[in-house]
C-alpha cells in the first residue's frame, strides 16, 4: 500500500456505515478488530457494530477481512515443525456429538497431525474440553509448547483456546451471547474459523449441523454458512471441506460429559451396538475426509477404510490413551468405565405411550442435558461429570408403553422434574415410522462452494 | 392488572425479539427501562438493542410506552402549586437558536409558568444552559426546590436536568451519542418526552428545525418526529403543538454563547435590526403559542401580540433580568455586553466572491462555531463563553467582493484556520437571489397528527 496520509478512524462512522448497510473496508476491520483485542473499543460500541451486522447481513469480502484480521489478532500455532499435515475438524455444536473424541486419534494413527483447540458447552450443546475433564487429570490448558510436545508424541492433542490466540475472538465471543448475535453467518464463520486457522492447519474438516438440536435450524441457512466458511478458508489458503450432517436426534446414545467418553471409548475398542452405530459411520466419514485431506488416502472413502482398519487394529484406542496420558490424565478409569460413573441421581424413563419414536426435538433434549448438571448457564461455571442421559431408545425405534427409554443422570434428585418435563416435550410417539434422515445430506468443497453462494444471493 | 405467575424476564430475550422485528410490551419496556436506570442491565445490552431499534423501527404504542416508563423512571417536578398553567418549548437543536432565552421571559411576562429543563450544546448544535453560563455566576444546576422558588418569584425557570430526574434518559442519551444510535424517530421521542413530561407540564411548543443545520436533514423525517411527539405527549396529557421551522441558516446573527445572549438582551430592550428579524419573527410565534396553550390568549396570533406588547412595555425584559438574578447571574454585564465580550482571537472574514448569498451549509456552520471553542467534542468538557461567530451577512443578502460578511471570534488563534475553512465550503454565491424560505413551514397539533402518522404508515 502507498503510504497516505489517512485520517484517523472513529469506530463511531464505523457502527454507522454498517447500521447505513454499508461494508466496512480492510482498513477499518483491521481497526475495529486491534480495538477489540486491546479494550481501546468500548463494549457498547462493538455490540452496536454486532448487531447491525446481524440485521443488515456482512458482505464476503468483509467476512474474509474479519476472519482474517481475528486470526492475526494474537499468537499463532505452527504446526510444521510436526512434520505431518495438520488438519483438523470443527462441528457447529450439537448434543451428544463426541465425533472429536473418535476422530482425533482416528486421523491421527493414520499419520495425520490433529491440533485441536476445542471448546466448552454451550447452551444447549455440550463441549468437548468438559466431555475429556470428566478423566480425572486431564487437563485442556496447555501451553502452545506443551502442545506440540503433545503432538509430536501423540500425533493428536485436544487443548483450550490459550488466552493469547486470538484474543479478538474471546471478547467478540462472550458479547454475542449476551447481544443476541450469535447466529449470524458472517460472525459465526469468522469466530470459528479464525481459532482454526490460527492453528497453522493445512487443512479442516468442517461438521455443519441441521435439524432439531442445531443452532441454525433451517437447512438453507446451514447450506450458506458451510459455503460461507469453505469459500472462506480456502480463500486463507486451507484446504476445507464442509459436511452438513443430521443433528435431528443426539449422535450416539449418550449424552453428558463422563458418559460420552465411555461410549467412545467402547466404539475405540470395536465394540459395535446399534444405539452407537450412527456416531460410528458419522466419525469415520469425517476421518475419512481428514486422513485424505491430510495426505494419506487418495479419496475420502480410502480414508474411511484406514480410519476403520485403525480400530480394528487398535492403532486409534492406542492414540487416544497415549494423548490422555500425555495430558496428565488417568487411563485406568477405561478398566471399568461403569464403575467410575457415580451419579447424584437417576431417574429412568418409561415410554408413556407405544408407538414409533418419528421425533426427537434435540435442542430440548440438550437443554435437558444441561438443567441435568452437565451444562452451564454461564461461562465459567463448572459442570458435573457423571450428568447427562442414556438413551436406550432412539428415532425410528418401536417401543411399547412402559419400556426403559432413557436413564438420566443428575447431580441431584431436585434437578430431575425439569428435564423429565423437557424429554416428554421432546420425543413424539406415533403409529407409523418416521422417514429416514441421512446422516450426511451434503458436501459443499472448493469445487462448489463458491457457486452456491452466489446462487444464494445473499 | 390480574395477578399472574409471570416468567421472568431476561435482557436477551427482549435483544431477540426487536432484532428479528418484534415490539416489546409495557412489562418488557418496564423491565428495560428500570434496568437502564438502575444499572442492572449492561451497556453493551442495552446499545444492542438501541440498535436493533434503530434499524428495525419502533411502534407508536411502543414509543408511546418507553416514553412514560423513562419519565416515570426518577424524580419528577409538579407545578401544580405554582398556580399557572405550565408551558415548555423544546426545540431538537439548531445553530444561532436562542430562542430559548427570549420565549422562557416573554410567556412569563405573560403569565405563563416556564419551567425549563434545558440541555448543552452536542455535535454541532449550541446548548442553551452554555449560553447562559456565559453570564457571571448564573448557576443551571438548581434542585427541585431551588427551580420552584425561582419559578414562583420570576414565572420562569432555566436549568440542567438533575440526576435524580429522566436516570434512564441520561443512560440511554450518553448510549446513543456513542453508539450511532441517536436518530431515530422513536428514541428521539422518548428522550426528549419523558423529560418534558418529567416536569409535569400542562402544555408543550415543540419547534422541529428542518433544513442544512436539522439533525434531521430530510422535511418527512422531520414531519414524522413532530407529528409523532404531538401525538405521544398528548396521549399522556399534556396539550403539545408542533411547528417545522427552518434551519437553512443560522437563527439571528451570532452563534456562540454570550454573543447569543447578548443578541437576545438587544431584541427583549426592543431594538430591531435586519439580521436578528428572523429570530424576534420566531419567538415572537412560539411565544404565542405558548401563551395560547397557557391559557392566557384565545388564539396563537393573539398570544403573538401580547408578547410584542411585553416586549414593547419592558416586562419581558424584566422578567429576564429577574431571572438571571435569581440563579445567581450579575446581570450588570448587560450594561455594555461588548465590553463584555473578550474573545481569544479575532478574524474577520470577507466575501471571496459578489454575488446572493444563497446557501449557508448550517451544519458546517455549527461545526465552525463548535471549534472556534464554543462548543464540546465529547459531553463534560468546558465551552469558551467569548467564541463564536456574528454574522454581517445572512442568506439572501447581496455582497460585494471584500466586504465583511462574519466575524470570527476563537479561544486562541491556531483554532481558527479550520473554523474558516469550514465557512468557505459553508457559503455559497450565486448571480441570482435565492427563493425565500418560510419561517415556519408546517404546524402539527392533535387535530392533525395522527392522521400524518397514519398516512405515514411507518
Amino acid at each position: 500500500m502507498q503510504a497516505q496520509n489517512l485520517a484517523p478512524l472513529h469506530m463511531i462512522d464505523l457502527i454507522r456505515k454498517k447500521r447505513d448497510g454499508g461494508s466496512l473496508d480492510a482498513r477499518e476491520i483491521g481497526f475495529l478488530v486491534a480495538g477489540a483485542a486491546s479494550g481501546s473499543i468500548p463494549l457498547e460500541q462493538l455490540s452496536a457494530w454486532l448487531m447491525a451486522s446481524w440485521i443488515r447481513g456482512m458482505s464476503l469480502e468483509e467476512i474474509r477481512l474479519l476472519t482474517l484480521a481475528m486470526r492475526d489478532s494474537g499468537e499463532k500455532f505452527d504446526p510444521s515443525r510436526l512434520g505431518k499435515v495438520a488438519v483438523d475438524k470443527h462441528s457447529t455444536g450439537g448434543v451428544g456429538d463426541k465425533t472429536s473424541l473418535l476422530i482425533a486419534p482416528l486421523a491421527a494413527a493414520c499419520g495425520v497431525a490433529v491440533p485441536m483447540i476445542s471448546g466448552r458447552a454451550l447452551g444447549h450443546t455440550g463441549g468437548t474440553l468438559d466431555k475429556l475433564e470428566s478423566i480425572p487429570g486431564y487437563r485442556t490448558a496447555l501451553t502452545l509448547q506443551e502442545f506440540e510436545a503433545v503432538l509430536a508424541k501423540c500425533g493428536a492433542s485436544i487443548i483450550s483456546q490459550t488466552p493469547a490466540v486470538v484474543p479478538a475472538d474471546r471478547v467478540l465471543y462472550a458479547l454475542r451471547d449476551r447481544t443476541g448475535t450469535v447466529e449470524s453467518p458472517g460472525l459465526m464463520c469468522a469466530s470459528i474459523l479464525s481459532k482454526k486457522l490460527a492453528a497453522g492447519l493445512n487443512a479442516l474438516v468442517l461438521d455443519v449441523k441441521t435439524g432439531s438440536g442445531a443452532f441454525l435450524r433451517k437447512q438453507e441457512d446451514s447450506e450458506y454458512v458451510a459455503a460461507l466458511m469453505v469459500t472462506t478458508a480456502e480463500a486463507a489458503g486451507t484446504r476445507t471441506v464442509a459436511l452438513l450432517t443430521d443433528m435431528g436426534q443426539p449422535l450416539g446414545c449418550a449424552a453428558g460429559n463422563w458418559i460420552e467418553v465411555a461410549e467412545s471409548v467402547l466404539l475405540l475398542r470395536g465394540q459395535r451396538r446399534p444405539e452407537s452405530e450412527d456416531l460410528r459411520e458419522l466419525s469415520l466419514i469425517l476421518a475419512g475426509w481428514m486422513i485424505h485431506l491430510g495426505g494419506q488416502a487418495e479419496t475420502p472413502e480410502a480414508g474411511y477404510a484406514r480410519a476403520e482398519a485403525a480400530i480394528a487394529d487398535g492403532a486409534a484406542l492406542r492414540a487416544f490413551l497415549a494423548m490422555v496420558e500425555a495430558q496428565g490424565g488417568d487411563t485406568k478409569v477405561f478398566d471399568a468405565p461403569g464403575g467410575f460413573h457415580k451419579p447424584g441421581a437417576i431417574h429412568l424413563l418409561k415410554a408413556w405411550e407405544s408407538g414409533y419414536i418419528t421425533e426427537m426435538d434435540t435442542t430440548k433434549i440438550g437443554w435437558a442435558v444441561q438443567r441435568l448438571g452437565a451444562g452451564r448457564e454461564q461461562a465459567g461455571e463448572p459442570v458435573d461429570p457423571h450428568a447427562g442421559i442414556l438413551f436406550h431408545a432412539r428415532r425410528g425405534a418401536h417401543v411399547e408403553k412402559g419400556q426403559l427409554i432413557a436413564a438420566l443422570f443428575a447431580t441431584n434428585s431436585a434437578l430431575l422434574p425439569e428435564p423429565i418435563a423437557l424429554l416428554k416435550q421432546a420425543i413424539v410417539f406415533r403409529e407409523n415410522p418416521p422417514e429416514p434422515v441421512a446422516l450426511v445430506n451434503r458436501i459443499f468443497t472448493r469445487e462448489n462452494a463458491e457457486a452456491h453462494l452466489r446462487d444464494a444471493g445473499r
